[in-house]
C-alpha cells in the first residue's frame, strides 16, 4: 500500500489512465481502479469525486498558471504577445505531463463523455484568460477574442508538438502565430469591397 | 389545439423558452410546456427528445448552411475569406431568428446545464467548417485553426450585433476581421526573437 497522500494520488490517475485504455471508459469502475492502485476504494473517493475527475487532476493549478503569467507578462506585451507569453511559462509543466497526457489524449478521443469534459475545461481556460487580459486593461469582447484565438493558437501548437516532439513548443508556439498571421493577413475576404 | 405539426412545433419552442425565462430551467416539465403550448405531453415528446433540445432546434440545418456555404464559396477565397462568405450567407436567417434567440441567450446565461450544451454545439460548428474547409483542400490543422478563429470571430461579431443591432452584420464581420488582424499583427510577442 502507498504511504502518502500524494503517492495514493498519483497511482490511482496512472490506473485510472491504464484501465481506460485496457477496458474502455464506460466498463472501468472505481472499485477496479483502486484494486489496481492498491488502495481502497474509500481513498479513491477521498481524492477524486469520480472517474472522469481522476483524468483531469491539475487543471485548476494549470489555469490559475496561465491566468498568472498573462498578469506578469512585461506591461508593453500587446494581448496576443501576453498570451503567447503565458503558454511559453508552462512548457515545462507541460513536458514533464507528457507521457500522461499523451495517451489521456488517445482515451479522450475514444469517449464523448470525456470529450465533453475537455470542452468545459477549454471553455474555463479561456475564460480565466479574458478576464487576466481585462485585468490589464484590454476591452471586454477584444479580450474574449484574444483568448479564443489565443487558445486555438496554442492548441494548434501542441498539436503540432504532439507530431515533432523534437521541436520545443516555443518554436512550435512561434509557428503557430505565424500560420494565425497568415490566415488573419487575407486579402481575399469578400466583405473587403463592401 | 394546433393543426398543422409545423404550427405545434413552433407553439412548444415558444412556450419552452417562456417558461425558461419565467421559472427557469430546472423547474420546467415537459408537461407545462405542452400545456403551455396547448398539445398533449406526447405531442411534445413526438417533437422533441427532452425541453433542452426544443431550445435548440434548428441546429443541424444551421450547421449544413453553414459547411455548404464554405464549399460553395468562390474558389479564389482563401480559408479566412471562404468562412466569411459562409457567415455571411446566414445573416437572413439570423436576423429572422433573433426574437427567439436573444430571450434564448437571456436563458443560457443564467442556466450551466445549457452552457454546456452551448459548447458541444459549437464544437459541431467548428468541426464541420474545418471539414468543409478541408474538402476545400485546406491541410487538416490548418483547417481546425481557421475553423476556430473564424468561430471566434463570428461570435465577437454576433456580440457586437446584439450590442449595436441598427448596423448589419455584415459590416460587424467586416469590423470583427479587422479586429482579428489587429490582435495578430502583433509585433511586441515574446517569441519574435527566438
Amino acid at each position: 500500500m502507498p504511504r502518502s497522500g500524494e503517492e495514493a494520488r498519483r497511482r490511482l490517475q496512472q490506473a485510472t489512465l491504464e484501465l481506460f485504455l485496457e477496458r474502455g471508459y464506460d466498463a472501468t469502475t472505481t472499485a477496479e481502479i483502486a484494486a489496481r492502485a492498491g488502495v481502497t476504494e474509500r481513498t479513491f473517493f477521498r481524492h477524486f469525486l469520480d472517474k472522469r475527475e481522476a483524468l483531469f487532476d491539475g487543471e485548476e493549478a494549470f489555469r490559475d498558471a496561465l491566468s498568472n503569467a498573462v498578469l506578469e507578462a512585461p506591461a508593453d506585451l500587446d494581448p496576443m504577445g501576453a498570451l503567447l507569453f503565458a503558454f511559453g511559462s508552462v512548457e515545462k509543466t507541460l513536458a514533464d505531463n507528457r507521457s500522461f497526457s499523451e495517451p489521456r489524449a488517445v482515451v479522450i478521443a475514444r469517449t464523448p463523455a470525456l470529450q465533453e469534459r475537455v470542452l468545459t475545461k477549454t471553455a474555463g481556460l479561456i475564460a480565466a484568460l479574458s478576464g487576466a487580459l481585462r485585468r490589464r486593461g484590454v476591452e471586454g469582447q477584444v479580450a474574449n477574442l484574444a483568448a479564443q484565438v489565443g487558445m486555438a493558437t496554442f492548441s494548434y501548437a501542441a498539436s503540432r508538438w504532439a507530431e515533432e516532439p523534437a521541436l520545443a513548443l516555443g518554436a512550435h508556439l512561434a509557428r503557430a502565430f505565424e500560420e494565425l498571421q497568415s490566415l488573419s493577413s487575407s486579402t481575399s475576404r469578400p466583405g473587403a469591397d463592401r
